[in-house]
């Protein structure tokens, strides 16, 4: 199966072409320029690198959210707009649970932190549990699910489950001092390899889900923002 | 610190720039083409598309080997030539260590086979290890030291030392089935998003070595090969 993966969720913009258990090509930029600059670029250039025909592809992997959403708008109409012309499904995989697979096959929990503002951050904790057969992979759980959270509250589920942490994300940066001081157990952040959003993540965890019948039609497929938008709340909050 | 790291040692061409904590970016292709026809374009689209300015790179970290023998001499060629002229250090990075490097923290016993044909493998055992800080990053801790051997004989040591191993690079697929007929200890295989070469890889195990001062200059560097060449190997046969 030849999965094209996106993710336009944070600050990175990635694209991949992932087939079975080979990645062919994975470009990942973390720039100031804007995701309308240079996502669709860069599919062209992986694409021409590669010679893909777009045809062959079998579904469209995305970063379905949380994120920014203006990053999720562009990510997901770049691959509402694919699907539909290819005729091929959209894997919605949540963005926390990407940036989690970065870590693939760790005993630790996992924590990856988004910085959502509004003294909040995208978060979530993981695991990786091996399959019972000798030879199998290893599958992730999901110890508390995508949320939209202060920081102290996902640091104190932590604390509760007492459990080695890794963390990484865009958050590490702005909350490191903040969790220094609140985190009652061993913890360390990953390194520059493995703690931003890879599209390649994406597909594999895509294939996963995949396999369980996790996919909807480009026609369907709509981001998971996860909170209101700034628009929306202002006017919920002047009772329109 | 701002680095270039490069891998060109099997058939995935890599290429990214990270700064400190953050992959700037990343572009990797495993494709049919030669590395003479992707690396530096590669190379120069990140440049390109980051804006990247190549004087403000303060080292080059480079795949050293072993590998493919023509793939090795165009990565250590365009490190030389890219170090020379902007008169920065290059970090010879094992090949075997930074493809380890995918599976940073794991608790496993890491195993990365690259096909080296003639009935061998480029491959050596890992661990991860915490440091003693309660904040401190993993340690990648090198168990046997990379090396061209039968895959019989490093799973015979793997079944040596009992440990749970996760396998990972191109010579999964050549040697799979010999895996699993002579293994003794629970195993798997790593997925898409990390089983093969990563220029982030390079650079992030580079940024370690570099903190220990394992560095040369552009003029000192050479690939290592591991094993003589087949023109080599066949005049000493002929005892020229």
């Amino acid at each position: 199966m030849r999965l094209l993966a996106l993710d336009s969720s944070g600050l990175v913009a990635s694209c991949a072409i992932v087939e079975n258990d080979t990645t062919i090509a994975e470009y990942t930029v973390n720039h100031k320029k804007t995701h309308s600059q240079t996502l669709l670029p860069m599919l062209d250039e992986i694409k021409r690198m590669t010679e893909l025909d777009l045809a062959t592809i079998d579904a469209i992997a995305i970063a379905a959210g949380p994120g920014s959403f203006t990053g999720l708008r562009i990510g997901s109409a770049t691959a509402k707009g694919l699907g539909l012309a290819l005729s091929i499904p959209i894997i919605p995989v949540p963005t926390v649970d990407a940036l989690a697979y970065n870590l693939y096959g760790s005993d630790k929990l996992i924590c990856p932190i988004m910085d959502a503002r509004r003294n909040q951050v995208y978060t979530g904790l993981y695991e990786f549990q091996k399959g019972e057969e000798n030879d199998s992979a290893y599958r992730m759980n999901i110890i508390e699910k995508q949320c939209a959270v202060d920081i102290a509250q996902i640091v104190e589920t932590i604390n509760s489950l007492g459990k080695e942490t890794v963390f990484l994300g865009d958050g590490v940066a702005v909350y490191q001092e903040k969790i220094a001081e609140l985190i009652k157990v061993p913890y360390s952040f990953a390194p520059a390899c493995c703690n931003r959003q890879r599209a390649a993540c994406v597909a594999s965890l895509g294939a996963v889900l995949y396999a369980q019948g996790i996919l909807e039609t480009a026609a369907e497929h709509a981001p998971d923002y996860l909170r209101p938008s700034q628009a929306e709340r202002e006017r919920a909050e002047k009772g329109m």
